[in-house]
């Protein structure tokens, strides 16, 4: 997919009124699945997982304020954002006064819509601009409608896709949150992106499956986690997306291990292009929380363009569709796509007979005559070398391109070359422990 | 105790004739149990303690030197100094010749008196100034009278006081030197420090036991060692105090690991003050080289206000009470209670559910609106989600404070406020082992 | 062996017509065997070396190029470069367009002849000044006469000679390559410093036995490590000397683990020595290459004076005997066997009793009166000290001296006389893991 493609789908995508549980996240699903292959599961409200309980599906049919005239202030329908997430239903009549403490507004930004949510304690609101609160009239009557429910029998939906690898010894989990309701970078864009990567791979072009995750934050992604926690001894990296379309630099955050396999191929993707940005681990920002908690402690990072929270429409309305674009949405998934492609090519070699060096024209990887290297002087060359010394089975082929200052791509070019002509071949275990 | 407490304390022990065994450290000690209670200890000079043996004791009825005409030119009554440590009983006159090889001087401070003493080598010999040295007559007659004992049959005396801990499971260590003559900031000043020490701690205020010992320096240190090379093993940190009142800065010197918990502990107490200084280790200076040596490794740091040997005073009768003052003895006190408390508190925790993160909202711990962390921007929040993340048995506090760059204390509350909630629980240990 | 004594050796082994298996080899261990006792060892033609096989051995009686009116345009007897090193025989006359591509030479360096060599494809080919190339008509006849042999049934030689240690633990190695025919610095210097440090050691003078290897590069120390293997736990260090007397720096280079006690011995030796320089390993150069196979991954550097390939002579008729000079000859042996003295010395001590400080007057250290550390200042002093508490069986001389900031030599000594003294004692191993 092409960033105009990506961002078509944004389009599509981004008036769906999405919600941890609830019918938004399946009609999201629905229109990926017209493009991937989707597996579905759903757990249902009440399901404890770890220290958390899946809320109820909620689901609304409308929400309004009306003014003292009977006018309609704020509307469901228009901005979705105007109902704080899983309110409960209502409808009263209140004072000016009254209403006031219900309502959520951005001093600061006078003109936008704040996103607020109560998933875990019942309650209602209302967001709204500041400008409206400001014109609230303590002593007039306000009408408050919301129809909404909130099922204690219905569930949370997350969706996933794998793409098998040739080798199928590990996996590599990409993964996006799908329950924000009408935000376009903290929303929509990381969920075309993830997308556009599922499309973009082909069963058996990579060594180590993919795995594509769409589930609603926190609790989707703790909710997988549950489910899962047998095979993730198989997760050789992972790399969770999110604010993925501004026009920020690309922005890698390592993962709790600082030196993780991901951690070194998104700093080798992301040292070439200029304005990306390479950002410690901080146990606050995105779903990479879950995977980092101490009892997973996963090898995830996240990308981004700008993080989540640096910039200003964040979590507002004004995070709409013209924060977003092609050009950037399209740049996410190709950084995002070799990133994975590193990863799984990052393997540890080791030499076939590790005593001295092989004789190279034996092989064809020399002529006749003995050269000087150094009159040579080809990076391919002096990659050769390395990696046949360095083709210990401790050192993978990201460490090999770090102390040879050679890209990765000819390093590992070179170490394909040497395990096609039988001098090196993959050693165990492609992730290493780190320090 | 504040520090003009403590200052009073140090007038009335600064004219004790203190020696390595003898009557004066024990006077010394019926002083201080009028404060704290203490258990003695004595050693009966000969026993052998590792490469050393304690020597004879040794007590001195009075010394002196006559010149000439019959006039006291030096007198122990007067300063204790003037006699060299241990030195054998004598009563001889002789030449200014045969005098002058006896006579200890410093030419380079011609009006001071220097302290030595002779513990291992039976000999004896006078402490004057270099101006009473300049004025010997070869020729003239001096008297030498040396009324002193050195009973093979006397004993060292060292003593101790443990403040319970609560847990009881370590015990932190902090000792001075009591085996030094009128000299006040090398002498009285470390000693009334660790007093005041001993007294400010309550039985099960901290979770380990204080151990304070008050020993004569090397050999005296070295028995308590010998003493109690069993209980080793609970040492979790330990601090030399000595050189404690003067108006140098204070200085920290690191335990021969650099990275043990107490360096890490001091590290972050004295960060906050002005003018505070850490210095690495080195194996010479003070009692923390028998603590440092190969077969005992004790995590033990050094506190003193101008390190041993780096102010002009040092080991001269200029080391008198006009080098110390309550403000400086008060601050050192301040500090070295500060580091104790940190290094006590310094636990590494657990999660009891280590699985993703916990639902704050449940366990009181945020209010019921999803806000942006960020947006909050609170150091305690920040260090909520540190500690949520770290507290996987490996990290310790300083370690999570370190790295969060947030103040130790704050970590500290936050670590506590989350085990209140039972979100996490103390692991087992809390010495970790250095790198 | 003074450096004048190096080089007239120098002059004798230069004209000698070296290569990988041949009589070459032979007549230059004839030489060196003059001087000091060699153990030789015939490997036959044909024998499976790990990835390698030996060449048939190669002898040549004449070759000669003659020009078409019979003169001779470049003659094996005059300059044995001129022939490609194991050239099959021929006898051809060919035009000047058929004998082009069998000619070798430097267009950037028209007057010098290349060094080539075929070892493991069966060709022929001449090596001559890009004068003469140019000056080859396309369409006159040329006649070549090569009379080699190229004996299957032969045998590549290498020697060694072992300097028995007082200890006899370990063995540290010193190799340099004798295939290289009539060239001085990357040939015969190296020969000559390797035999002179054999010349200059005595039986018993150092701890460990010391192997000097004079062996053709690549197949014949491969050739050295196939019949070893068994014993190459022994090897505690080695150092692979080429290149060894033009005028550049003095040029030590790391092995493959960076930190090997080699490693810090070098730079100990070469710190104190201008316009030294020391490099990080890289898997090219010189024989070291084949220690530092990741199937050995033996502690091996390389000393040098400029490296391999980065001076104008290297590789061709220009590298002569006015390349060398005797003094950088003798400097280059005397820093070698400083460093094999060095890293022969680098001993990890034990305390003898580790608890506490020794008394050091009791062991004639110290004199009776206890006086300031500071005030003497002295290097031994402060080295004394540093040893008593770092020998702990876990840190060598090496590491002791570059934490205290003291000469090696002075450690060196102090640990000595400590040892003399009953306080330490050698701890069990010398060499000490990386990292």
């Amino acid at each position: 997919m092409e960033g105009q493609d990506l961002y078509d789908l944004a389009e599509r995508l981004y008036p769906i009124t999405r919600s941890l549980p609830g019918e938004g996240v399946r009609r999201t699903l629905d229109v990926l699945e017209e493009l991937i292959p989707l597996s579905r599961t759903e757990v249902p409200s009440g399901t404890q997982i770890y220290d958390w309980t899946v809320p109820p599906e909620w689901n609304v049919r409308q929400a309004t304020l009306r003014g003292p005239g009977g006018e309609v202030l704020a509307d469901y329908a228009a901005n979705p954002l105007h109902l704080v997430g899983h309110s409960e239903p209502a409808h009263v009549t209140l004072l000016g006064s009254e209403l006031r403490p219900r309502l959520h507004a951005l001093p600061d930004h006078p003109d936008v819509i704040p996103y607020r949510t109560s998933y875990y304690e019942r309650t209602w609101g209302l967001c709204v601009t500041q400008e409206l609160v400001d014109a609230i009239d303590d002593l007039a009557e306000y009408e408050v409608e919301i129809d909404s429910s909130l099922d204690e029998h219905g569930s949370l939906t997350y969706a996933e896709t794998v793409i098998p690898g040739k080798a199928g010894t590990g996996e590599i989990l990409v993964a996006t949150h799908v329950c924000h309701p009408q935000l376009a970078n903290d929303g929509v864009a990381g969920i075309v992106v993830a997308a556009g990567l599922a499309r973009s791979l082909e069963p058996g072009a990579l060594r180590n499956d993919v795995r594509v995750i769409f589930a609603p934050g926190s609790i989707g992604m703790l909710s997988w986690l549950h489910r899962n926690e047998a095979s993730l001894g198989r997760v050789i990296a992972g790399i969770v997306v999110s604010n993925a379309g501004d026009a920020g630099p690309l922005t890698y955050k390592q993962s709790r291990h600082g030196d993780a396999a991901v951690d070194r191929a998104a700093a080798s993707v992301l040292v070439g292009r200029e304005h990306a940005r390479i950002e410690p681990f901080l146990p606050w920002g995105g779903d990479e929380r879950q995977f980092s908690s101490p009892g997973f402690d996963l090898p995830v990072g996240a990308l981004s363009r700008t993080p989540p929270g640096f910039y200003p429409e964040y979590h507002t309305s004004a995070d709409d569709l013209s924060v977003i674009s092609p050009g950037d949405l399209g740049a996410t998934l190709a950084a995002l796509r070799e990133i994975v492609d590193v990863v799984d090519a990052n393997l540890a070699y080791t030499r076939t007979e590790p005593r001295g060096e092989p004789q190279l024209s034996r092989h064809g990887l020399s002529g006749a005559m003995t050269t000087s290297l150094l009159a040579g002087g080809e990076e391919e060359r002096r990659a050769l070398f390395w990696v046949l010394n360095l083709a210990d089975g401790h050192h993978d082929l990201l460490e090999i391109a770090a102390r040879a200052q050679i890209p990765f791509q000819t390093v590992r070019e070179v170490a394909e070359a040497l395990e096609g002509a039988g001098l090196v071949r993959p050693a165990a275990a492609t992730e290493r422990s780190p320090g």
